[in-house]
């Protein structure tokens, strides 16, 4: 009978092994799953930039989007991702109550020697972790890059876009979507699905390099009034913009820390990234009522389908911050909310002069501001972290959070941009950007031959 | 030695969780997956009908189709999966057999102030089931949308997509996709991929509609011979339609359920919604052969490349009821019948002076139809339910659900736009067709600037 | 005590049942999963292709791609997987050391009333399996398709792409992307990404029909410099090639073997198809360095949209034979690299007056031979297979792979191109080619109505 225990205790140490394997090959690949789906994300915004631009500068715009996310790749292996290691606690780099953080804990993850940073047979998390995070901070240079269509130097916005996805969001990230930030640990700010940290850094930091770079040439009347410059193709902009949803999906599943590893918080159910716990299916129901509240906000004050489409990001970026909590009609409320004041908000900002080209601002700046306010009048009280006696989510605790997002977006936005501009980097030529800037940069034609109607077929 | 065993014991029941656990993530994931993918056939859907509309009604097509998938969002969260549980056994509200359908049953976990309704940590499948069911039905919207093109309603195409979405298809999925269903424990009705309950729902609702509906202007002449009234852009209907076929896929996984759940039917290996058992893998077998099956039947017959993608739809379409059971090479004929008389079908009902500008009836009536006859000639015997001395499927029972398919998609479609038709709220005013939907309805346009030929380059 | 043991051990048994459950699912879905991200391929090479043509030869172009796909999937079926299974050890059928080839082998699990190749509830594995490789067969098909556009037969071409999709690709993954395959266990050929068995072979087939075929019409003047002929829409050639990129995670997916199933390689990590360990999580470190360094290489020398998509494809491409091995920096570097020299790899066959309108050798071609050496150059010495004591990588081993897989592509594309260009088979005929194929050959119009500007709207 002892031999039966032994032998019993034997298989129970191998099963558990199995289930460790079972467990790590699938967390793997779930995170694995959410770089394919954000790369519709790019392929999305590819489709929906060049829509909205001018076909004289089709390709500008695309060549923009596509080398940015190409230059973001290989600056946040060496740096962006060592930044979100060693500065959760502010700009200390002291390390955080989880043991998480600081700079001998980014030291010895995310310097680019470090074991963890390529193949590793003992580590199958790092590689997809950061792969998930590299493609957020493509998203961040994406949201930027609508913004600031048919007249940015590519010089300029290279570097703009580099600073924003390598530097400034994962900052944003560090302080506000780990377990050690700051804003975290002192001021119970929550942020599940990167409202503040990616939609309100990328829309504050496009507002601030929009300012300084001026509005199109064509864009104001003399006496202040705006026009309308729509882009050559709304129905590829809409295409993208539903490609852009499908991908939504992907970053979602980014937000989530499932059970089971010995990086989970849990051992069960899968938690936010501050340990709290959460389902992917009480997400869900959030994600799709406010995708759905989105549009029907946006087509009621609209008829306008570049805002009904713009209102489904919308209206999941309204309700990202509290994605893990909301009662679904709630979250159909909150995407409804903002979607109705996105219009008025882009409105307003155009008539001071800033021609933000698909309403960055609007629907990324504003509309994540609102989802972390929502979270702070609506789900007030909720444990922020994990553990026990931890601090709650608070409405000061949202403001704090929206007053560091906003100037932590918006000021290196501004003065960056501002640097470039005085030294004669921002902005293209008048004369490129009256010709167009596909005819004066790009070796390649987005329509040679018109488009001209078929000859008639043969049947 | 007493100890040894306690503690072996605790090791077992600790890696019990860990397994529960990793299995629960899992399932959940996996049904979460669904929805991504379905989104791409909404991605797909808005290029398919925007590119099959003419560039004057282009973005009108587009608005139609998103805001339809918006609406469907609420009412099938605050009635339409009410209906599912509640339906099952007919319309008396009863339990049935399996004890998850009925009154009692679907006030518990179905309405909007369940429990099951929104974020529950006890709870990781209802949301994303519902997710899944929510796809499903924007998708018998979408199917609707196609067909309707260039002369419906905004308000009329809205109320018949909510009724299609959030009513119909959900009860007759409640009566033929359900364990308790009545058509399954009385007639063995076997629809494993929901050809009868979204395709022939869906396709038969639309030809109920555009009945009423009347065909474009200009579609028919005074003899009642047809012109053809081609899209603006078939290559946009034709990358449509591949992005319909990338989120089949999710379709198709949103017809499986896996094991090792509470709700599960098995514990070993996957099932179908009746709990009859079955592989993902013999399923990816027929649908690509039903694929390929559909692709060369079409092309056989029209070497059109819309109807060649048609048909890829049409030949999965064939299959649908039974990718559970099918020989692969039997998977390929039953798509390639299918797909060979699509298009006589279409060219059928086009000289009967119907307009489905799309082939939305032959494509998805039709062949959901032939899909489940095939099951009733081929597949008869099969078992139809979980369980011993079951029920089993045959063509008397299949029949039995073509029949109740095709009656309770055409009745409501044909009766409500009948109504709509009758109060002014179907159709569009001639000038509004003949100018365009978008000139007249669309605050925005499709193509501001045409597409000229681009400036040369630089180089 | 006895009886808490017997209840025990049962316990045991039944946990060992549902981990296998478990992960038998997870593994099945994990395949599944391939099968929609490459359908994603599939729909970015229809866009990429049919925006590369000129509007006169759009549909042409989409129709050659999607048949192809549709008549691989049943000669796959019937032949190809037989063939991947029979042949590893060469051509004479013999069993390989692992004792997974050879013809008994073969004809066990993959002639076509094999109980694996259909539905069976005693396998989840062999439809999965079979489905990735057939979108990997499409995808050798669709690397052609892009080479011949504008004037290739469809009888020809169909031909043509059957031979490459359902005999040559998988003769060569047969021979080097399999454990039991001659170039594996007699020379240490490593591809875990099938830069050559996929790469190469389409590259060098394209290679050897396109010099048959013959340059387009006005494609070279009488002094022999060469023309560009750019395709009508290159924002839906970019768009199609992001789709190509989302899609090649799902690729990348198919050429790893999870754990823990009987036919796994391992029971805690994952392995390449010749069963040496990797993780999923470094894979992904290397492909997104390689896709930017292919972007930023392209991008530094010919500043043109078009490489720099086609340099996100080639830099993916150039690291693919060693995305298990490289440190991410290197892999950044090798993409950068094969980026750099593609253009002037294009450049030189033009010169040559060869006619490959999308570069599918320079990228294909040449980046896949090109990462096949680069393992031969920096990773020379790792195990090449499974188990103790084995072969490893080398600079000859890889140099014995490229003339192999440089010969067995191009030998049968020129052959087969040669007969079916004497038979009359290969070209159309030059007014049809003048006039474009769609005007002759497709009873469809891709724009019917040309694209003119909209009315103005409403409001």
């Amino acid at each position: 009978m002892e031999q039966d225990l032994a032998s019993l205790a034997a298989a129970v140490a191998e099963l558990k092994g199995s289930v460790a394997a079972t467990n790590g090959t699938f967390s793997e690949t779930f995170y694995f799953l959410t770089i394919p789906l954000m790369v519709l994300i790019h392929a999305g915004f590819l489709a929906y930039e060049m829509g909205a631009s001018r076909s004289k500068n089709a390709l500008a715009s695309g060549i923009k989007n596509i080398l940015a996310f190409a230059l973001i790749v290989p600056f946040f292996y060496f740096i962006g991702w060592w930044i979100y290691w060693a500065f959760p606690t502010g700009l200390s780099l002291s390390e955080g109550a989880m043991g998480i953080s600081g700079l001998a804990y980014a030291n010895d993850v995310a310097l680019p020697w470090s074991q963890y940073m390529g193949p590793n047979l003992d580590d199958r998390s790092s590689g997809v972790f950061w792969g998930a995070f590299v493609l957020f901070a493509a998203t961040t240079a994406s949201i930027l890059s609508g913004g600031v269509i048919e007249r940015i130097k590519l010089t300029g916005f290279v570097v703009l876009a580099i600073v924003l996805g390598s530097f400034v969001w994962i900052l944003a990230a560090a302080w506000g979507w780990h377990a050690d930030g700051w804003l975290v640990t002192k001021f119970g700010y929550h942020d599940f699905g990167a409202a503040g940290v990616v939609h309100m850094i990328a829309g504050f930091f496009s507002l601030g390099v929009i300012i300084n770079l001026g509005p199109r040439i064509g864009k104001f009347n003399a006496d202040g009034s705006a026009n309308n410059i729509p882009g050559h193709s709304m129905p590829m902009t809409l295409i993208g913009l539903m490609l852009i949803i499908a991908g939504f999906w992907g970053f979602l599943m980014g937000c989530v820390i499932v059970p089971g590893e010995a990086w989970s918080w849990g051992t069960e159910i899968e938690a936010t990234i501050y340990g709290t716990p959460m389902t992917i299916s009480g997400m869900t129901f959030n994600t799709l009522m406010g995708f759905s509240g989105g549009i029907v906000g946006a087509w009621m004050i609209t008829r306008d389908p570049f805002w009904m489409m713009s209102g489904a990001l919308g209206g999941i970026i309204s309700c990202a911050a509290g994605l893990d909590l909301w009662y679904p009609p709630m979250a159909f409320a909150i995407g409804f909310i903002g979607a109705v004041a996105m219009p008025f908000v882009a409105s307003f900002i155009e008539k001071r002069g800033i021609d933000d080209a698909v309403g960055a601002f609007a629907v990324h700046g504003f509309l994540g501001m609102w989802g972390l306010l929502a979270v702070g009048i609506a789900a007030q009280g909720y444990p922020a972290l994990f553990g026990e006696d931890v601090i709650e989510t608070s409405f000061m605790g949202q403001l704090v959070g929206v007053v560091v997002m906003g100037a932590l977006g918006f000021v290196p936005g501004y003065v960056i941009s501002w640097l470039l501009k005085v030294t004669g980097q921002l902005r293209v030529p008048k004369e490129a950007e009256l010709l167009g800037l596909d005819a004066v940069k790009v070796p390649a034609s987005a329509y040679p031959e018109a488009i001209h109607p078929s000859v008639s077929p043969a049947e």
